[in-house]
């Protein structure tokens, strides 16, 4: 069971993730809980670290920044044990160096290496509730290392798969992965189960219900996921999300979500001399500085032998992308530059989408017939993704939302 | 060098602190450093956990209680090293369990049993300064533990004496130990050198400068200890107190202080059958409920064959000391049973008591003067403490400091 800064906000809050704990625990459960920072304790952490001089960003200058920021998580699980402890089990507070959770040195975004089964297997088989502070592990050479935001979605997985538990329940301030933001489309439902894949793109894609690299984890190793409210009764109907491996869902919907990613940025060249090396040139440069690139489109310019090239990226990167381009302005030819940030890339997602002919030709006759017009295009296995204008985003994803047949509940499924 | 909290309020406080340490570095001092948690860390840490379930006072229960105390310490540390690292210093937090600092498993009152020389001392030889979380150690079986309130000062005299360093300096809100309270005599004066055995006497008495363990400590593993302002200019005179063995003292002043002690109480017993068996059973009950008492006078009663006897002892003891008497008035044989919260315990203190004698004659002559009539008496070989009526306190200090001519500074004494 994993536990989120919102589902312990206070005691109070705590009081009831324990409630949900202690349930599962009469039921006859073995129970590893991780548990994150108190609500807005990471945020201050981070604050008072980086006043403190968080500028170096030399790998010993970011090494005492991990301290800080696991003494939130550190502080939740010794709460977390003594409430539990009071309502009568026996719990236990674990840090990462206790466990331990081995990690990478890289301080502040560690990789977790390795976690032995035990001690902590043999605590939980001794009848002992493990409650352990996500987020963080320790490196090889003893010191404290933290594992980047939403870490602690990752330190459930990794635990689970090192206990080979049965499911890994990641409890959080929503019911379950939903077929798209409900604030968007009011008519967006929980999804009952989605493959490991699609929901790596969806994670992607900016759902921020679970961390991305979590679910890669959980995928390679074939840990069950489910995503579930904690503001529900111990008692109550409470099924959540299930994510598992392609082969054991039941069903497969075509489609299963539509995302809307609003930090999408566009950049087009115009009149580049129509030459390999001029594009490479460009691609290149912007590989160097690390700035990803995405959906890319070359059609032909109005000048004769050039092309217009544009391509979309992050808006974090847009700026660093815009002074790269400009230095290169000569080698590489262009007439103009254009940079966009009113734009959203708007994604079907669905493993379904594998083996049914005619889903790129829905999303694009429903776009048609809105108006909205497609700047750029991307499709992988189990996703296709466009570029639109920002203003009509909405309209778009309510408008997928329905020609997908996402706004009514698939049929009935038993036993799951 | 040790910080306490209230010189690490904030990140700007912290910074002043860092600069007392970066003076130190640059005159080639070899450094650990201990910090507490930031001022009302600790307080708001507490207030969490009691709210979680501190109310399960077993040792296990007590176990979970030590993570959250010493995540306070834990942000502190790491906040320190990355300031020092930002000013261009070579620093390192160390926790508790990292240096290892080795302690009983006694949760939230654990003893420090030994302190390895290494890795620590290794890091400093190698020029690294080392900013080590006060108040936490390590038990046996890899738990966190803490050490008590104050317990940062006691980490910082077991560091110095595991380290073998030539002084421990304790940075603290005032800029030494005082013959008296300020508040309560403006003429109070600021104590150049104090033997460990002053010192401890005074802690105990409630100087609240430095914790009473950490002056034991500091006293068996001869560690000379220095307490002195962190709200000093780095380069500025700031001579502090210092601590030292009796046989390092170049001058003794005949009494080094005068302390008042508001948490004392006193209960009277009259009519007590004068009958050895009876005060046997009184105090033995007493004992056995882990009620300190202190000063004891017996009396003969107006009753023939009947005795008064009344005691001190700390003001929170009283009301279960009431309760435990109550409960054996009948085999006690006690006509009334009177407590009073309103007294004071006065002490005189100084080494050179041992060497002078008429300390005492001139205690009772300066009181008798006052008019201030004595309760009870207790003397070791350099204290005497009095029980007086809480009223006349500040009048009674005053006249001693006086009396004794703490108002007036020693003799000059040079190269100290």
């Amino acid at each position: 069971m994993k536990f989120g800064g919102t589902s312990l906000a206070d005691i109070t809050a705590m009081e009831r993730a324990a409630g949900l704990i202690a349930a599962e625990a009469k039921r006859g459960m073995a129970l590893a809980v991780v548990v994150s920072a108190m609500a807005g304790e990471t945020d201050r952490l981070d604050g008072l670290a980086c006043k403190a001089g968080l500028l170096d960003d030399s790998r010993n200058g970011r090494r005492d920044y991990d301290p800080v920021m696991a003494a939130g998580e550190q502080i939740s699980s010794g709460l977390m044990a003594l409430i539990l402890r009071r309502m009568g089990f026996d719990a236990r507070a674990w840090q990462g160096w206790q466990v331990p959770i081995l990690t990478s040195g890289d301080h502040a975004c560690a990789r977790i290496l390795r976690i032995p089964e035990n001690p902590l297997g043999q605590a939980i088989d001794g009848g002992e509730i493990a409650i352990i502070a996500g987020y963080q592990g320790v490196s090889d050479e003893g010191a404290i290392t933290t594992l980047g935001r939403g870490g602690s979605d990752l330190s459930a997985v990794a635990i689970a798969a090192a206990l080979g538990a049965g499911r890994c329940d990641i409890y959080t301030d929503v019911d379950g992965v939903y077929t798209t933001d409900p604030r968007m489309v009011p008519q967006a439902r929980r999804i009952d189960q989605l493959c490991y894949e699609e929901m790596l793109e969806l994670a992607s894609m900016g759902a921020k219900v679970l961390q991305t690299r979590s679910v890669g984890l959980a995928m390679n190793s074939e840990v069950p996921v489910r995503v579930l409210s904690s503001m529900m009764a111990p008692q109550g109907d409470n099924p959540g999300t299930k994510i598992i491996g392609e082969e054991q869902a039941l069903e497969r919907q075509v489609i299963n979500g539509v995302t809307a990613d609003f930090a999408a940025a566009r950049i087009s060249t115009l009149g580049v001399p129509d030459e390999p090396a001029r594009t490479a040139l460009m691609f290149k440069a912007l590989a160097r500085e690390n700035i990803n690139i995405d959906m890319i489109v070359q059609a032909p310019s109005r000048a004769p032998g050039a092309a217009n090239i544009s391509f979309s990226l992050s808006e974090a990167d847009l700026a660093r992308a815009q002074e790269v381009l400009a230095h290169l302005s000569a080698e590489i030819g262009y007439d103009e530059l254009h940079a966009d940030r009113s734009v959203t890339k708007v994604s079907v997602i669905g493993i379904g989408m594998k083996s049914h002919a005619g889903v790129a030709a829905t999303m694009f006759q429903t776009l048609a017939d809105e108006n909205i017009k497609i700047y750029n295009i991307t499709t992988s296995e189990i996703k296709i993704s466009v570029l639109i204008e920002a203003q009509y985003t909405t309209l778009a994803v309510q408008a997928l939302h329905s020609a997908y047949a996402l706004d009514q509940s698939p049929s009935p499924e038993e036993g799951r």
